[in-house]
């Protein structure tokens, strides 16, 4: 019952604040033999880092990732593998003069009414900070889902009501676009309306919300477990635990909503010699399990709080007040670019678990 | 790690199949001394029951659930909470003919993919019938709710493109012109929309998708419990671990992404003595954790996939066959009107459990 | 987080009272494909059932265990299995009287003290008859032991002072020999001292404490997960979880603490083509996980709380009172006996789990 | 279902090997508003250390705990503590020549067999240096239980044949005496006996088994949850997931199995104004939850696996080979004793749980 815990099998625990000491993770259950290096998870955190581009937040935190345990030999044991990444850059003294402000869009007034305490440096816990632990793990369960052969892959799917439409057909090449573009978009038309439409955000000290598509392949049948751990139910579960999230959808999403029986339902076929279905409307998932379609969602995200705009709010004695973000601030004009790595990572996460929850369902 | 099993406090493990003997559930760690009666959980169960309209599906059920265990002179006792319908009108007959087919859009493929057996009659373990012990389980946590005074609702907000507009502003008129509506459409013009869009589609053997809101007021706030139990997460698992679910909102939902930081940020402000915010695009939570503004958000639900129509298929060999819903087969053109007591039953179990566990979490 | 359920993958949820309705279990984790039926299970009930003999309480229940769910053609499907057994014999009449003392040595005072309410009727929640959905789920594990050809059994080993010391060296001999005696005590010679010691204590209105012995052979290398879920951690929890034990060991238990480390130390040595080991101090663990040397232990039971003789003590108003059995009670002078089957129980459930469990630890 | 996390609300997952860059601890669910230091964390690491008597391993470690996260301005926040103690002295090249060995009642062997890998520099993460972590954790749970008002307390009882008779009455005498003996013995004649038998035993390189008592003082009633969280059950647990332990008893534990009804039962009284019991052979609990009597058990530790004599054993490939210790490694001759404050510390991990735990049973 551990609320900083998630997974079934392959179990992460993550720890740590924005302006603390350090962030990390524990990952529990991951099987013995796999070759993991500190580079391999560096170089996940290299994606997820901000700042390599004009769009995301300036904060250099040149994030570096030890693996305190769990290694031996370079490969996995069996054992708990903790990850530990120091924090380097953190200056909460322009956190002091908002401290006793209710900070709208934030979670200064339910942490402080939950807790009856809040570590306002940097959002503390609630720091989107906090997803380094994550894409930490999923560095260690991309490994995993490389040995079994399945690939994932996330992208920016849309910016306010900029969608990406020209997707480039192949997975790989479709990974190729999203990894050359500054905002992990792989339509090249899209991206440059969306940094237009960014930098008008941003020069208004307003931010905007987006939309993050997530994509496997190569997914074996099987993998979910009914009724509570249907894969869907799992991934709906990750994404919605990642900061700033407010929607998700599998397959076709709300827009099933709007379609009919006869247009919905993927028919059966032989190709390849597998079953298939003809068409995927359902997003590689039938019942709750895997159906070995590439498994395919979307993921909303709010336009970021901080704005560089004066707001209306209360401080903690319930007088009304005027919110300004402290000058030099960081502002991350849309956090939207910044998830996709960290939507990646939480597809990893749930799919390792889940195939490992996979072998106790036989004789 | 029970995949049948959901809650951390308030703990419900569903069992049963559609055609089996019986279907029901346990509830673990109710609190002791709530009054709760099987006229409670069958009056729920009523609710439930399809029939009661022409849009779903005409089985008789009369489902009458019974308490095994868990309540002494009419209270709870802390013991775990035994709840059991026995399955009365239960022909599989029809089902032997089209055991050995793909059911396009069920769980048949999968299921005997991951289990190598499936019991495939009226959907077995698949079947929406599952959602009984589930609907049950919330009765006992609606009497919870009751105790702390937290007000739960669902209604069905839009079928196919009709979108339910005109509601009543206030929780208690909207309950009631919803319990008015056969399909739980609190709209009435929308109501007559959707009923006439329902029978057209029905005519043509084809289904409707739709689109149920959920709504909680009188939260306390500080329900939800970061980073993996933040309440909108659970909300999330909740609804997509429901059948035929392929989207989930919290507040704006996908609008969020559309919206700029200045317009979705909500203000707060002191009102009737209480700190809360003037606009509530967030649906009700901050960081995972409720604020006290009404909790709110919506569940896709696809078209259904039996339809009356001739479908291409693969049968259990992986030869092409035709698949057609056998004569006298139920048809339930649109699952979504069914689905509002369940997505309510949902809500309140995820509720219930957020409220046990913050009990713990100050000294 | 379920405080009525127990094990990992393999894991039950139990329900039900003395008197209530009906006791029964939820297994949820149970392989596909695992033939099993109700007579199955009734047999394992019927060797845990009391009244066999003039030792044991004389309550004539005839249990009888339907399955409600998750078998489909004689077969598990992955889908969760309910088991009921309906109370018949169950007069609760006598426990009126007695419903406002504080029985000495039972659950009334510390249950009353916790949920406020207490189903005093038979015990309630805290009967041993709580056990009944405890041995039925291991009917169904040990039908998937018997697939991974594990043998588990149970004895008597121990009443009062007197000890079982005359043992048949050959596994299946000791079951035979166990299954023969009417008190499960596999040496003649000590089973005809417990019963004239039982005889006595029961003509004098008294009770007698005992010791239980289990052990598992053809046990395979690898069962139990460090650190918390090591094989004699959960052994141990199974146990002390069943109601009247006071005490575990494993291989050598207390007596370890008074051997000296190279005697105590098992040399390895290659046997049968197999690493094992020269003796089995151990008990068949080496730092919780199994070596496949024969699993060994032992449990005490207190000699039976309910005793023919006055007590003194309080009624709920903190009144001291005498507590006497009512007329016509049922006594059980050692629940040692009855607790062998259900210690056999627990051991099944405890290799049955982390067998699965192993499926997840390698590559 | 991670085995490396133990506690359902009190919730730690420990992690780090003997050799490994560092050893620490995850506690998730402790209460905000709790005052912790990191001299507190460090004070009870102390009382673990070995070398500070001759009977003790004589490695220098001196830890030193590091708060990593889930402390603000000196107060816990509800946010997960991540506390890391590093590795300072570990040579490993002597575990070099024997990594191909299969060591007697070592982890060597299974951990092998079950992982496929092993991390054999000082017992890797089977070494006891993996109680570390659980120290630190108990550390927080002791300020809790302080908060609380509860005591708890551990001493050796028994080494060998020779056991602690002479106790001082009173719970203040009895943890004075414990921590001024360096063997954590409270009876002055037993510890000087003790420490001429581990002196004995050290001049013959062999080892000797011990046994550890624990008390817990002013517990509420109440704490402990049935079925399977029985207080009981969880202390079971608890120390049966410690290296070296063989045996968990609690209140009169085996010699309850020779006892008689009549002289075990407890008679409630009404004393102190409070409803107790004349005697307290339950050790404080009846049915698995608290009776507000001083909690009391006791846990065997078998005689320390390395021994200074030559040992018969197999290497990797099945060959018979001799075990002798390395030159200079160190040699603990009862692991008993250092056992002492880790005992303790299970004692508050369990009863601080239980405490959270009990906070959801009633309305």
């Amino acid at each position: 019952m551990a609320t900083n815990s998630f997974g079934n099998i392959f179990r992460i625990t993550t720890w740590g604040e924005s302006h603390g000491k350090a962030i990390g993770v524990v990952i529990d259950g991951c099987p013995a033999g796999l070759a993991i290096s500190e580079e391999d998870i560096n170089q996940a955190l290299a994606r997820r880092a901000p700042g390599k581009n004009p769009y995301t937040t300036p904060r250099q935190e040149s994030d570096h990732a030890e693996i305190y345990s769990g290694i031996f030999e370079g490969k996995t044991t069996g054992a708990p593998i903790s990850i530990v990444v120091m924090n380097k850059d953190a200056d909460s003294s322009q956190y002091t003069d908002i401290k006793n402000l209710l900070r709208p869009g934030h979670a200064h007034f339910t942490y402080l009414e939950k807790y009856g305490i809040f570590d306002y440096r940097g959002g503390g816990r609630a720091s989107a900070r906090e997803t380094v632990g994550r894409v930490a793990a999923a560095a260690v369960a991309s490994k995993l889902l490389e040995h079994f052969n399945i690939k994932t892959h996330a992208y920016l799917s849309a910016v306010s009501s900029i969608q990406a439409t020209y997707l480039p057909d192949n997975f790989t090449q479709l990974k190729t676009a999203t990894l050359n573009s500054p905002i992990f978009c792989p339509d090249a038309h899209a991206e440059q309306l969306i940094c237009e439409q960014i930098a008008l955000a941003k020069s208004q000290g307003d931010s905007l919300g987006g939309v993050v598509t997530f994509i496997a392949e190569n997914m074996p049948v099987g993998l979910g477990d009914p009724i509570y751990e249907k894969l869907e139910a799992n991934l709906a579960k990750a994404m919605l635990s990642l900061p700033a999230t407010k929607g998700f959808e599998i397959g076709e999403g709300f827009n099933a909503a709007v379609m009919s029986g006869s247009t919905h339902n993927d028919a059966f076929i032989k190709q390849d010699n597998k079953t298939q279905t003809a068409t995927n409307h359902a997003g590689g998932i039938l019942a709750g399990i895997s159906t070995g379609m590439p498994l395919s969602g979307r993921v909303a995200f709010k336009p970021t709080s901080s704005i560089k705009k004066p707001q209306p709010t209360l401080d903690t004695t319930g007088t009304a007040q005027v919110f300004n973000l402290p000058e030099g601030s960081r502002h991350d004009p849309c956090v939207a670019i910044r998830a996709v790595p960290i939507v990646e990572a939480m597809l990893q996460l749930v799919i390792a678990d889940a195939y490992l929850l996979n072998r106790c369902v036989k004789l």
